[in-house]
């Protein structure tokens, strides 16, 4: 082992205001990083293992790497931090893993999810190699863009040696402080976006999120699924705002269902307008996402992204569209078959990156992300 | 013209954080976004004309961006806004233009400053097209990401029918909050950045940034710079921390000089060591970049920009070091001739990207940025 894994030392006083020092327990049953509010700036990270890393090397970097988030996302420099000041303002920086189908098969004697694997195809999909799977999951989160940029540079560096990155996708919400915590995120097309989320601290939040079996290493953990949805703008822009409405079945301003005037209605799938329609209709977004089976429900933590446009486009923009769930087959499989079926979104919207990880449980001061599986 | 150009209607009242509501005044005797305390992302983006875009097709699409730029930065959706739900949150936002070399020939009649143009070759440049020169300046700034997104998506749906996208460089500071007004922004090397810059409210900072030329289409505008300069992470990290403040001249730690204990102590050139070496280097950065005459100076306003890597490297960072000067010549070419010479921070920084524009002065109401150089 490199060196000790151990309880960050406590960061050092200083006057800079408290929202940029505040912090995000790192230890815990689950990692950080789901349930936590999500912060402005996110950025995932997929790295491919070198051929020559087996368990025990693969137990290596996870230690080293649990030891610089539980550093870093306290505050305190990583140790073979060479830029120890930009490590002073975690601005509830997280540090969340994930494991792909080969750090599952590096200990084929504990059984995996079954679902970990390629998503089945669907027919919307314009997959592009370059942001689909990886073994090795970073998402590295915080409120302050530099704090960000900074963990994640220190995270790579110490992972150089055990892989490569293969894709790497930054995305944003609103800053700090825009909007009242809580607000749900609205995305590039002007759409408030993750309205029907499980509530983290609710018995409802804990039973579709965390994988329950206590047979599994993967128990405490959850299943992550990373869309990298291409939204046409352009296209978008040809639609009237009634259009817009009927495709999603929500109204833009205050995104109420169109059955109710406040975003959390429930919407009355059965509402009939007076010529005898349905008011949302058949293939409107909101009724194609939503399974009549309750536990067929994930929870979403999305980033918006917008890169520069190549060509002669204007924007080269869209959803990072991120979802936690216990079960993948069970809780995403049918939502993404439903909308691929009949989703009027669907003519504006490109899958174009897909990628799954089974989450590995937290752990407690002195372990390391992964050890239910790379331990003995 | 395609629209009036008015007064923005007051945003309206809504229930969002303070900080999120703040308003630049877009209208005055200069553009905003220049002395206006850097807000937390900034994204610059180059326009080529179309062929056809004479002097008043030019004229037409500053006044639409201008009348765009007003409205947004006040919190109001522009004319043709279809996302105005993405627009109440202006968070400071700023759009400031300028002009390239390409601009100011369309008035031949009026001469530009002498300046405007490439600028001489640097023996450091590694120049990439890509990341050069340009016909119209877009400086869009916000402490929102989803705010500047929004903004830049108008304005360059506007600019479509007269322009296409030549480069897109977006960068970012500390996030809002994170730090006290006022503080000096680090960049990737950790480094505090930008001590010695003039301040805004100064006379000083008004005799070095606006030009003061009463016959000039630019007076009350200023010369822009902007080299984009990648920072090899990875060769500064094998230097250690002495090695780094030698190459400088600053303490790592508060940005003191060498010769000091805080950051704004003046550097004591002349002093030595116990050696009879000077404490500050003759390579040194802040001896390099200081010179006799106290008119050659410029004011900093740059940002980080820190991009997906590509191949094998673990980033792919940088600076977006910009720059503004009343003339381009005699403040801003010495001091990189100066760099350029003799430097020990080159070893660290290759220029791959250099642009250089005239900001013409701000307008009142009912008036449009250039209307001093396309107008009668």
């Amino acid at each position: 082992m490199r060196r000790a894994s151990a309880v960050p030392a406590p960061a050092v006083p200083r006057e800079e205001p408290a929202e940029a020092s505040a912090v995000v327990d790192f230890y815990g049953e689950h990692q950080a990083g789901i349930a936590t509010e999500p912060q402005a700036h996110c950025t995932f990270v997929a790295l491919d293992l070198r051929e020559d890393v087996d368990r025990a090397g693969m137990a290596r970097l996870m230690r080293i790497l649990t030891d610089d988030a539980a550093r870093l996302t306290a505050g305190s420099a990583a140790l073979a931090d060479s830029e120890p000041e930009l490590a002073v303002l975690p601005a509830r920086l997280t540090v969340t893993f994930g494991f792909g189908p080969r750090v599952a098969a590096l200990v084929p004697e504990k059984p995996s999810p079954e679902w970990l694997g390629p998503l089945p195809a669907f027919s919307v999909d314009r997959l592009d190699p370059h942001y689909g799977d990886g073994d090795v999951l970073l998402q590295v989160a915080s409120d302050d863009p530099l704090t960000l940029a900074h963990a994640l540079r220190m995270l790579l560096k110490d992972a150089r040696s055990f892989a490569t990155v293969r894709w790497h996708q930054p995305g944003f919400r609103r800053a700090r402080g825009s909007e009242k915590p809580g607000t749900t995120m609205r995305n590039l097309f002007g759409q408030i976006d993750g309205t029907v989320n499980p509530v983290p601290g609710t018995r409802d939040f804990d039973d579709l999120v965390w994988i329950a079996d206590r047979s599994s290493w993967a128990h405490g953990g959850t299943g992550f699924v990373l869309r990298r949805i291409g939204m046409d703008l352009d296209k978008w822009d040809r639609l009237d705002r009634e259009g817009r409405e009927q495709s999603v079945g929500r109204t833009l301003d205050s995104g109420a269902p169109l059955t109710g005037s406040r975003e959390h209605d429930e919407p009355d799938f059965a509402a009939k307008n007076a010529v005898g329609f349905p008011v949302i209709a058949e293939f409107a977004h909101i009724r194609r996402a939503r399974l009549a089976d309750p536990s067929q429900r994930i929870f979403r933590r999305g980033y918006n992204y917008d890169e520069p446009p190549f060509g002669t486009g204007v924007s080269h923009s869209g959803l990072l569209f991120a979802s936690f769930q216990a079960d993948v087959t069970h809780q995403f499989v049918p939502i993404q078959r439903s909308l691929d079926e009949l989703d009027l979104l669907n003519e504006w919207l490109v899958p174009v990156g897909s990628a799954v990880f089974v989450i590995p449980p937290g752990c407690a001061p002195g372990g390391y992300i992964g050890e239910t599986l790379l331990g003995a």
